[in-house]
């Protein structure tokens, strides 16, 4: 099977691409070739046997998009995006690469269709971020999408057309609501949500975090292990049960930020917690506050997909995929 | 003040100008001009000391729908869609119409506003087809939009944009979703709801109409007069409430089919009713069942929307405002 990944030399998308590559099959099918598009140059990635493209392209060109989809994928994964911040600074940017570029791509499938039978699966990655305060306590599948960003706006409507195109049969689309992603690996970066994994990251190889709000905060995770099986599920899964409804909240952990504390004090024990210090930084606390603390994700817990089973897991599992699996 | 009606020569359209033409005021503030647009030529409406401008234009053309903007009305009131049948079988003409066509209008008004300060009040008249089945009894107001057609999931994408705009100060908008409007005025047409107003208007005037589906069938009306009450309060109500939250629906009178002819019955008799003839269409029948029949619309309430209290009210309203206050 041909494999498109657009958003390729992203965080997730290179995850995604490793696991691909390593695995050299998905369900039961091999992997003939992969196809990378990113806005930066993927990463090359080494993959005996499979076919390996990459292209620096930007999805808010038509023509370069049609020219992805021409190679006619099997599978999709449409990871692409302006970033909540960078989206909000700049407006036009934003609704471009976020709404213009999707419509793009689903626009391709759908005229590459017109010419003879075509029907890719099409896995989108969406965001909790669809959502906006005041929440219910644990925020049920029915919930309604009243983002207050114009990122979360963005995905929101990439979602509402991922349902429509599938409906009307342009492709097979399933959209997934990410929690934050924790630990991200990496340097630390200025996202509001960065404290989340900086105070696992950052202590784990010896190093001070600052944690700007109480550790009475709670918030959604999901580990990028989790986020990458999410994905593979939502390529393979039978999507006859998600009628038009086809945009799902992923299973998560919800936590407050006194429990990651915990599970960092029992797998890299006191010294590694002692190097958070806390500094309130009243401006992301305010953030922090709108943001969605819990989820009940029944529908895809019913629908196969599993998320993490606790905090220590998440901090193992980056141990492992990150520090070569064991702490310096 | 100045109002841009887009839309205006459409059902409502043409009673919300009636309306604002007989009044001359809106609130408190007289209207000074009211200017029309619509793809087809608005008929002119009789109105001294209000200036009217009448557009015959499509908001497909970017241009056409800046120059509106440029007269920089206080008030714009979107009513211009693709209706859903339309907009099911012709895919590019409902999206450019509904949404290119709602971006175009939105951005004119956020370009309009990087000149020199603007920020009129938006009302845009949204539906209940942004909800699919299954419903719970009655849709709250935190209920999903999961559109089972491309008119509904256009109308939910311009509410998102509607949302993230005012958010953002581009505009002050409000988005009400209307009912399924019955009375509806004129000859019988093809839309597939169009019986739930055939089986009264019809007999009212002595003429027979078709039942294509049980009497137990349950559904959401306005009345007319009601759909302009509720633009009108949308273009006067305190937003402040609204937060980034700005799509509402609208307070309706859920009745059976059965209770809609036996309001018949008591206001025109019982002839009138005996010109209802069954005859079960099961393509209708299979449509109606996956629409909404009952919400409870409790924010639009205490936001002071305020809908029919009887069908026997919307049976009189559509006496005194159709047919001229008496029965033939």
């Amino acid at each position: 099977m041909k494999i498109l990944i657009i958003g390729a030399a992203g965080m997730i998308g290179r995850k995604l691409t490793e696991r691909l590559a390593k695995d050299a099959k998905l369900g039961h099918e091999a992997i003939e070739k992969l196809i990378l598009a990113d806005v930066i140059a993927p990463t090359a990635v080494r993959a005996p046997g499979i076919e390996i493209e990459a292209h620096e392209l930007d999805i808010v060109s038509e023509d370069a998009v049609s020219s992805l989809i021409a190679a006619r994928p099997d599978l999709v994964f449409h990871l692409a995006a302006i970033v909540s911040g960078e989206a909000e600074l700049d407006f036009d940017k934003g609704y471009a690469i976020n709404l213009d570029g999707t419509r793009y791509l689903f626009d391709a499938i759908r005229r590459e269709g017109q010419e003879q039978p075509y029907c890719p699966r099409v896995v989108f990655s969406s965001s909790i971020a669809v959502f906006g305060a005041p929440f219910p306590d644990k925020i049920g599948d029915e919930f309604f999408s009243t983002p207050k960003t114009s990122y979360g706006t963005q995905k929101a409507i990439g979602e509402l057309l991922l349902s429509d195109y599938s409906r009307r049969g342009f492709f097979d689309g399933v959209g997934i609501r990410l929690p934050t992603i924790c630990i991200r690996p990496g340097k630390p970066n200025k996202a509001a949500s960065g404290f989340f994994s900086n105070i696992l990251r950052e202590p784990l190889v010896g190093q001070e975090a600052v944690l700007p709000v109480e550790e009475n905060v709670r918030h959604w995770h999901a580990s990028p292990r989790s986020a990458v099986g999410f994905l593979l599920h939502a390529a393979t899964m039978d999507t006859a049960p998600l009628g038009v409804r086809r945009n799902l909240n992923m299973p998560g952990l919800s936590a407050t930020v006194g429990e990651q504390i915990e599970a960092l004090r029992r797998v890299a024990g006191k010294k590694a917690a002692a190097l958070i210090r806390k500094a309130r930084d009243p401006m992301v606390a305010d953030m922090v506050d709108g943001w969605a603390r819990d989820f009940d994700a029944q529908r895809a817990t019913s629908l196969g997909f599993v998320a993490d089973a606790s905090f220590d897991d998440i901090i193992k599992a980056h141990i492992e995929d990150e520090l070569g699996g064991t702490l310096p």
